[in-house]
């Protein structure tokens, strides 16, 4: 038995409300359950350094907590004057699944920054943060493609993440955090909106894994990434 | 005439929505128009090191922004590795006006952390955290006196801060940022519910003021505490 | 009674030394009873990066405290890492103040750093910064006009600050560190030779405090700040 | 075709010379063709705070690179100021892995520090620094065992890491740096010497991959793993 | 000839005036020329950890540099968040020559660390901090024995430095800024009041230098630090 | 008797094996007995900014120690987020005593990086990188000969570094570990291949020393330096 009472196959609800704040070119806050991420996407008509005059564009993304997101407050980062390992591996991470998702060269020469600030957390907030800053880049890049900006879209394909895990000696999906901090293997699936994989990461912590049970999660993450593209698409409605 | 067409002596509307969050002790999001601050209260069953074995409870308060939370993104300062001087300075500011309401000694050795995060900013944010951030202290204390843990309330009295300053020639109440970034004269005001002043500070950028003017902002701003302080008791009732 | 035997509304003693380092384009100490703050100008012929081609100088100014300045030594911030929040608030202050005397077009595109390091400290550092300061760039200035680097002179007029406060339950002018460290509001004044106000700050540290007692601190700062120009004029005569 | 020349299949030669430090607990230079990796495990007799009176140890890893090792020189971190996202993601994947190896109740409480550091880059470190800190920690634990200060073996089972990717549309074992900076998907995988899975972490650089990918990247890297440990036991022979 | 019109083996005046500060146990302003060093010693009744129960003491020095002691204002190290390695070492160097005079074992477990700030520079500032910083040190360990908290003097010694250096292919006592910034070679000598040697520290900059002449140096070195020791025992006087 | 057992006047054995990596322009690896140092020469073809248009090169080093080089491991400096007073004192040596020995207008506008990286440390850590670094600086150098974008050599002459010490009240060549940790007095000497002098270095730690000894010191080292670059021509044939 799950802590949240869900079956095995079952996610948390997931809601997507955008346009949530009134400066960014594209803004949503995601909820799966109880962890909730304000995503914005921020346009700059300016590459990185290392792009210049090669006609590519780059997206990139920043990750935060707030000290107050969970059950104990942290150590705010900009006060303890660096950001941890775990931060800069997030964001690092969240970066590198939404480019997957983006043709550069269509792009151009700009630079959209997501940012993913977790308002509240209860597990599996850098599955949000990539599912919820989709959406935002969706939302900028659609105002590049209305004021004519750019003239084709280089968004490819949908972008979702979500959580798996053996929780109990079961294969679960979207762990919660009373799940999370004692499932022996954890892993994190980023796919496309058409099943294809971006990233896979799997980790044992406390029990290593057979190969069997890598193909059981990956059967779960399928069936969850679907739904979180129907989440992405029912929110742009 | 001011930008929002609101008259010299109006403020923007005000809502605390109590309880935003499900960790911290006490919550409230506040909004002043377009600015938004999620406020936190921690409590920590541990003083600072300098009040041990003194009898006398801590309040402080951290300050934040999200990187979009204003027209153009700034600088992650957990990026930057450091908090700029107007962060330090603001928290500093906050914390001094809390604790300026309470009761140190009944408050007993544990220390409350205030965290103000500006999730949309809109001129104002410093007054918003002191405000919204007094009603967070409130909740977190009552918490305290609910279980037992103290026995008197250490809440001395509401403390709420509010802008005013000299803009077109005219003193305004409460500047949002289309007012706040070309006014002659800033002020800041924080007062207790009984009209006490906690702490005033006057600011010249452009132009110099005259003794009069000081005492036309005062009025302003005693006027506009007192809707404040009314905000609070209902956001509380 | 104050510690020092002082009247309520009695500076302590004001000397400023002029030309005292033989770099500087101007230099004071300035010695306010036991405060002493060595006070340099240098001008360095390019504006800060955000005023290239604007026509507009800068003022700006940065604080120090040897470490031993205090009754008990400090860590030096240079090896610590960092300036503290408290450096920051005050370097920002010395700024803000001496460029509300300054014409910055008349100024031209150069820059002007004003360094204040407290050589002893005994109250009261930050309003000799201020008052020290502005005689150092009174004297840099001068070379400028000198030399016919510029033409007009960008001085408007004097700046000058002071501090009081609410002692034993009595306004009192100049708090040394005796008074400084036990009042119950403690209030800096910076005021134009012209009388005209600059900046206000008063601060509730541990009495919250009325508009009258608010009132009549300003009556005593505008006296000082009188004297305070008298000894800059006397300096530079 | 390779750029080595080497099979799809095929891993580099492996050599691991331990006893390479005098003054480390355990140490070996592990050289995965021109990757060179020096590893040392040192004792400390004190475990890091959070486990103190719980009877558990600690195996904690930390990673870098000489300036010189790659083929441009990178600046270095200790002179930037500190470690980058990449650097501290490597060390906790080390850290994590050996970890995933070792009965902690058994080490009791004491930590070991596995040192990895690449001398010589070409594609791989950071599986190489798992293989290679792996043989390093079993020497020091064998010196605990030694001298009796534990007397059960902690070590459960060999860690060993390898690489895969899809390089040219192919997948291979393996990567070195020519393949590693042009694969279109790139995977790491670590193993224990009973095939068990401890870390997947794979990758998509350029383009997406199927399932069908992923298991055959899975078959390569299990094939790898089974030729690494057999390498580490030739060495501890 | 030299800029200043010195003779070969003459020094600049030595001026030295104790008890400039208030707050400080042991204070000295030295002028050596125009360098200007302002030296405090401040007691601590605690030994550094690393001498916590063995009946020793510590002696220490920091040093630092007014931004503009200089010709052109330097960066404020503070701002800058880290102290050069110039200031490091220099400070190193100070600390070291300090305790070379110091019977730590009298000093018993207390720190005394002597502050080293440069007013005004022309050239020596490090030989002028040691001399200086001596002269501090004495006095404050003269408090030390006058109120009877230690009971045996722990200076063994006078402590006093001075550089000299091939200047336009002639050996030279006591470098200026002008001598110093085109010197071939430049030299640091510490000795005591017995002419036993603490530091000699030659750098060839610009030419190498010879056997010979290192013994040249050597005698002006001598010959100098006569006159040092003079100056500190009419200071003390 | 010293420790190792060796003569007064006997070097550790000196091996230095030269083009250890297959990046770096040139490199060796230098063993003084236990003391094994990494140091690799990187050539940029841009120099400093201070040296742009003005026909000269440059030559910097940076000097670092593994972690575990030495008896009990040291933080790593990376992880501490700066380099050490101690190491950034050597580093500048480094640096220092190469450039005496280049002719930086023959060099040209480029920059050489020398980097030396302690593998393992018994004493005498900056004496063998100076030494070694000179070797990897020829061989790059050599690269730039050859390849014709320099033609005439901008080595003058061989730079090698020895310590002497008073051990036991005896004059001793090259200290190891165990007599570096003991000494009264220590030295470093930098001497060219024809016996100029480059830097000296000596320091009293626990007793002063006299002028005759530092002449006996000078002798130890002068015969030591002969074998050094003895060694340097042996591996460079």
């Amino acid at each position: 038995m799950r802590p949240s009472g869900r079956s095995l196959n079952q996610m948390r609800d997931v809601v997507i409300e955008t346009g949530v704040t009134k400066h960014a070119e594209g803004s949503c806050l995601i909820r799966m359950g109880d962890t909730h991420v304000l995503c914005t996407a921020s346009i700059e008509e300016k590459p990185p350094s290392f792009l210049r005059n090669t006609g590519l564009g780059w997206v990139t993304a920043e990750y935060g907590m707030l000290p107050r997101a969970t059950n104990t407050r942290n150590r705010r980062e900009a006060a303890a004057g660096k950001q941890s390992g775990r931060t800069q591996e997030i964001q690092r991470l969240i970066g590198r699944a939404l480019r997957a998702g983006v043709d550069r060269s269509a792009l151009g020469e700009r630079q959209i920054t997501v940012d993913c600030d977790v308002l509240q957390a209860d597990g599996g907030t850098r599955c949000a943060s990539i599912t919820g800053g989709w959406v935002a880049l969706r939302l900028a890049v659609n105002k590049l493609l209305k004021t004519g900006t750019i003239v084709s879209d280089p968004i490819i394909d949908h972008v979702a993440a979500v959580s798996c895990g053996i929780y109990g000696g079961q294969p679960v999906l979207d762990l919660d955090y009373a799940e999370d901090s004692t499932a022996g293997t954890d892993g994190n699936f980023i796919l496309t909106g058409s099943r294809r994989l971006i990233e896979v990461q799997m980790s044992a912590e406390g029990a290593t894994f057979s190969r069997g049970e890598m193909i059981e999660l990956l059967d779960l993450a399928e069936a969850g990434s679907e739904a979180l593209v129907a989440a992405q698409k029912a929110a742009l409605a």
